[in-house]
């Protein structure tokens, strides 16, 4: 089942391992089916080199494994928590990619200093609170999820599709798995820029919203003009 | 049209991907050609993987499209307003490559820290000033081009061929879009290197000038001797 | 003799270099027979390019060359020791690898910052003391091993299975070559991240104790799910 | 004529390349043939790609060109005051690799942290003091290995073959050609070390003085055992 939605899923997950994101096995890639709100995860623990796309396993919303010989990702509550709560995503990607989890370590927001944030991130990209050892014990990968959802209470997840977990790595959104995965790539490269530009200048401070804002626009919403007209 | 060129300004295109200078889509090249005025820019948007020299767009110096099935770079004002206010600039480049845009969203110039940076450039790197809200609301890409004019008024863009503009990345020049392109590979060394002097010593102070003066003159002017003599 | 075993610790030698762990012939990984206890290490100074299984050295626990036609690593005598002491390791690495190597260098632990040091290593990866300047002059690599082992004193070795060793470099172990290569790459991933951690924020804290044990034991111990279940 | 040496020192020139110490055109390396005292060395601003063990050009040691239809590398002094005043040195490498650069940049010696600086550099890697303006405008090339030469009057060459040249670059020296081009991927991973090392801690010390003893003694001298036995 899901055989075309299994191929994008595994295909995503490649893409994080060519991208440098992933080392051995840590990170993975979900997409819901938009028809049967199915989620496609990646099986757990498993080598890269050895994956193929029929072992990408199918869960219900509610954790169930519908189908598939392999125990999904151990992250794969926070994946069902996200989705439930944001029907606006369709994919999700978890990382430990160098730069972002050093930001998620340092318990820090992403600041927006430039336009290559801007361009994909309105606003900073935030870093959740500490989880309460109440819910870690009781159901850590769950609460992962719920945390991510609260930090995004008042923010729009299309409009910031990324969220740093306090000492742990990141996580990112999108319309499908595959732009989940782009939006993993920014986010690593903009928490490398903003590493080195605290670097140079410690006091370094946020781009100018109305620079924020145009780069924002001019590639998002209506008045968007970057690329090509979409056919 | 200007087939010939479109297959240089590909080609230098596609070497900002080869030197790791550019992530998906982001950056352009362009060069005029000298005998029609007309500049061979990269499309918007499109992917490095897909790109062919027929799909360079040919813009008349007013921003209107001369020949070509897609949308020009959207950051073809900036380029246009550099080459309008500047007939000694025959190539030019944007990016965001990492170090470059770190130092440019510093808000900080990169000093001339030394001999690397003054075999190819005469002077501190330096950064715009913020544009004013007025500016970016109005005409953001061509005020882009006038910030950077504005930023040169008073210095010799050859001998200084790149500008950061604050809070955004890098915009690099030269006689060509190759050369260009060199100059970009050149400006994102020097600000690494400079990034890491300072981290090594943040009271590190520039080369002599006479050092930087020696090295700049024994590669360019008329008593230039590196290099081979050219026929 | 112990063919097999030396096809093993070859590979582990060779997927140090792969990994990009080892500059020239610096490092090296041995393995433990369970039957004879005898220990395959890697000859000394030998080049990767070169080197092929058979070099491997055989060696009593002693430190009689029992078979090969090269002397094995000059750091033979570290190996032996940290097997003499501990039983339950099986597999060993020295390398120098960058960023683990500055943390020796700095002289000071590896801080529990996140989840992805605790999914390998419980609590702080240590740094050792200064050797004396007795014990370096006596035997230098036998009282490597003896710093480790006295350092390791009141820790579980399978629980943290890495040791940086003061201005020298990092030693990593397991149940097999092919693990203390595994770790070798964690604990310099690990490293790095950490580095950067500071960069970003040099008041940085560990991660909650509950955090770092969630981690933990989701990955190991009789109550670990993460991965497929072992057949 | 010296064909076999020309191999060499084009293999030698490639090599600085392929462990990525070179950007385009910067950098060289030379060797001194033992029998004729005459110096092989690379061509100036000659591309990597286009270049053939034929285009290294022969020079006498005082400068004049004996063979070769292209111009020397422009430090090609340099090269020949260190060879004048250092018998005991048989090749020369300089390069502006990243880190190295950044040491020259912010004009420290590279401090003894660890045993990877003593397995092969005896004490501090020294940086040179400014060049005075008359020098520099006199011959600068010249006595740019002047000072090089000062800067060891008190220290043994082959103990310490490298040297930061201040607000430049680094120069390493050896055996031969490729000894000097070991000495060079050594020192940028010294120096990349050292620069890291001091993010982590400001306040690190140098390793014991008995312990770089320890680590250059059992890789230098007659008491030497890393590595095999030379036949």
């Amino acid at each position: 089942m899901l055989e075309a939605l299994k191929e994008k899923v595994y295909r995503a997950n490649m893409d994080l391992k060519k991208y440098g994101l992933i080392l051995f096995t840590w990170g993975n890639a979900s997409e819901r089916d938009p028809e049967t709100g199915l989620i496609v995860i990646k099986p757990s623990g498993v080598e890269y080199d050895e994956m193929k796309p029929e072992d990408m396993v199918v869960v219900a919303p509610d954790g169930k494994i519908v189908e598939g010989n392999l125990r999904p990702s151990s992250d794969t509550p926070t994946h069902l928590e996200i989705y439930r709560r944001h029907p606006e995503i369709k994919g999700i990607v978890h990382t430990h990619s160098t730069y972002a989890t050093a930001w998620a370590q340092a318990g820090l927001p992403i600041p927006t200093f430039g336009t290559t944030h801007a361009d994909y991130f309105y606003g900073d990209i935030p870093c959740t609170q500490d989880l309460s050892e109440e819910r870690v014990k009781e159901a850590y990968e769950h609460y992962t999820g719920v945390i991510i959802n609260e930090t995004f209470e008042r923010r729009d997840t299309l409009a910031c599709p990324a969220c740093l977990v306090k000492n742990h790595g990141v996580f990112t959104w999108g319309t499908d798995a595959a732009d989940a995965v782009y939006h993993a790539v920014v986010v690593e490269e903009v928490a490398k820029m903003a590493y080195i530009t605290l670097g140079i200048n410690p006091l370094a401070t946020r781009a100018p919203q109305y620079v924020s804002d145009k780069h924002y626009f001019r590639k998002h919403g209506k008045d968007a003009y970057y690329g090509q007209a979409k056919k």
